[in-house]
């Protein structure tokens, strides 16, 4: 196994231990960025000489390391954050014309504990304007270069698929953390609403920003809800899967190859001992994506307002067509339903380890001009709750497609510990 | 009047007109503050020689201007923005160890929408560390130095009262708006949450945090309002005042004062003419602060983690206090029993042309070491409903005390309404 390949928490140990040096994990990430950017496209900017400097500092550490003082647990490890985010060794450009070069005056909460941590940033992934609407990054999916990544994190999620970098940052607004690691065949998390700050990250529309990540590994998963403190509140112990699963009300909206290949994963749990009952919405849930929408747009006109105060030519024409005023009344329903929702959703997942549902409509489609339909992840953003994608599915091609995982709000640990039973039963 | 004393409108409609010059105007606000700011300390920092340029650019402008292209509505008019709130040219520090000498690479988006408008900037105002706990500014009150102006937005207010400048921008997460609003005898609006972006503005709690502003006429409050592009969406033809009034469950923690002048102002208006009957609340918001203040404290947890994280030294007692981890399900539990108090209370408010309630227990209590309580403050927060104090009244030894109104969310220009109404009805 070549270094950049190893997961996070592995690269750690090694770290730790001396077996392995910083600087050597961060150069062999970089040999691989080097190698294969050219291809996949999936970052914004690299730091590589300040990477460099930082493992060696990191390296010098553990050399000089006090055993009453243990290490951080991701001292030396190389990092990635979406282009959205604010990090202060580093531009951060949005995708946007409004901020070629833009250089913040510190970093976002959500990197500041990263580093904190240990890590070291390595570069800046690609992103959609804003982690919007509009511009769409040049990022190719690793699994077939003719295809979308996903998107908006389509440079997060390609980065860690494509073994350039053990662990990336990304946002979810609507579908933006859980579709690409669908598409890319990764594991992907967006915690409970409100778990991380989002301060230093790109307001879009503040019901439902989140801040997630992705990994190639659930221990990683594990590691970064244990470093940013996510909530236990919910964690079970479990004594064999009790499962439900809900196919939304769009599952029409699912390939038949997604359906198929949703269908029988929750087959080979039943086969593997896993008790997996249907989860039924209620009528109430009927037209949830309509509200997510609303929110969205309605938050959305505010959060661009002064970019198109100052100078609307330069929002793409997707953001423009969004800056018409709203029916403030309507949005208010809208959040008001939406919080409706989740109480109803929590007591209806609460007797469950977690709720399978879909994490994408299918695999990856065909061109970059589309990052794919979100309509399986805008649902579960309003309604607050932990996601996780496992990428333990396939459909036409081979192609990835992953499993995603819900459960009420705060039971991002019940969820995260029933994606690791999920995994065994799978032989994963 | 000397130019400081011009309300914004008026001095943006004799600079367009031509008949006094933007320079002219900065000039004289630059003076008051070299004259009073050694008394009042409402500045952490004035960008005198930054305003003269932009004011004399401002002066060119109307020159040149063409009549096909009308100025802007703040154009050449100076503010002062509350030092939460990042600004490209001009540091942003918090009033925290962590930021000195902070400079933001962009302006917040309230910020960039004032710009947008014409306005310059002349300072930035001092804060409580992060608007939240901990170090307070040294802020006086102008109405007798010794005692505070409140908080959070101390200088905001003071520097607004005591005619440094016309308008200012401040954060209120619980009553950091309308309390020094009141102790400080001007104008201060809080609009309904989520109308104006807070990307730029220290995150404390992304359920409260909202984006207001002081000035010392109705009509300067109505003109950002238009500015900023609040809701119309509850807008009334205005027959005739019918108003409530809410003593809120808090009452009791009202000074005799402050109880009095309430409740004369409630005769006053019904003397005037006015239909003023009491709005009760129901059981269901008994408790209704200490809900606000759960959601505070869980939502203050997440967003100082990351500083917790890096230098925990760093932060003041205050704020580390608030650092332990508090039962999530208890956060959700409030999180939801808010949501469901603000469909209640829109549904009770929805027939009043504004609900009036106390802005503050009574008078700015004595002291700089206490910005006072913000009790009559924090359920209107939660409830994200439009808050308008009117500097109408007064307490012990003449001291300002503010009358609040408040409505339903998105009724603000229906507030606004009423709030001049009452002015017309009081003789103001």
């Amino acid at each position: 196994m070549r270094l950049n390949e190893l997961s996070a928490h592995e690269a750690a140990a090694r770290i730790a231990s001396g077996d392995v040096s910083s600087e050597d994990l961060v150069r062999a990430c970089l040999a691989r960025i080097a190698e294969r950017e050219p291809s996949i496209k999936a970052f914004a900017r690299v730091g590589a000489e300040a990477a460099i400097a930082a493992a060696r500092d990191a390296d010098t550490a553990v050399l000089s390391k006090d055993k009453d003082n243990p290490l951080r647990p991701l001292h030396g490890v190389p990092v990635a954050i979406k282009d959205i985010i604010e990090t202060i060794d580093m531009p951060t450009e949005y995708n946007s014309r409004f901020y070629r070069g833009h250089q913040s005056g510190k970093d976002a909460a959500c990197v500041s504990m990263l580093r904190s941590a240990g890590a070291i940033l390595i570069g800046k992934t690609e992103t959609i304007e804003f982690a919007a609407h509009g511009r769409l990054p040049v990022t190719r999916n690793p699994h077939d270069l003719t295809r979308t990544p996903g998107g908006s994190s389509s440079g997060s999620a390609a980065a860690v698929a494509d073994l350039m970098v053990p662990l990336t940052l990304g946002t979810q607004t609507g579908g933006s953390v859980i579709r690409p690691a669908s598409f890319c065949g990764v594991f992907g998390f967006k915690p409970t609403w409100g778990s991380i700050s989002a301060e230093g990250a790109k307001l879009f529309s503040v019901t439902l920003d989140t801040i997630g990540w992705y990994a190639r590994g659930i221990q990683d998963i594990a590691l970064l809800a244990k470093i940013y403190e996510i909530s236990s509140a919910g964690e079970p112990t479990l004594t064999g899967l009790k499962l439900a699963y809900c196919e939304t009300p769009y599952w029409d909206r699912a390939t038949a190859d997604g359906q198929t290949a949703f269908r029988s994963t929750l087959d080979k749990l039943r086969a593997a001992g896993a008790s997996v009952t249907e989860l039924e919405f209620g009528d109430e849930f009927s037209a949830i994506n309509d509200l997510k929408e609303r929110v969205m747009r309605g938050e959305g006109r505010v959060a661009f307002l002064n970019l198109h105060h100052k100078a609307p030519d330069q929002l793409s024409p997707g953001i423009r067509a969004r800056m018409g005023r709203n029916d403030d009344l309507l949005l208010r329903k809208a959040l008001d339903d939406a919080a409706m929702l989740r109480i109803a959703f929590d007591k209806t997942a609460e007797p469950f380890d977690a709720v399978l549902t879909p994490a994408a409509t299918g695999v990856a489609p065909e061109g970059l001009h589309y990052a794919g339909d979100p309509i399986f992840n805008g649902l579960w953003t309003l309604l607050h709750v932990p996601c996780l994608s496992l990428p333990v599915m396939t459909g036409e091609k081979g192609l990835p497609i992953g499993l995603q995982l819900v459960g009420p709000r705060y039971a991002d640990a019940r969820v995260i510990a029933a994606g690791r039973g999920i995994l065994r039963m799978l032989g994963r």
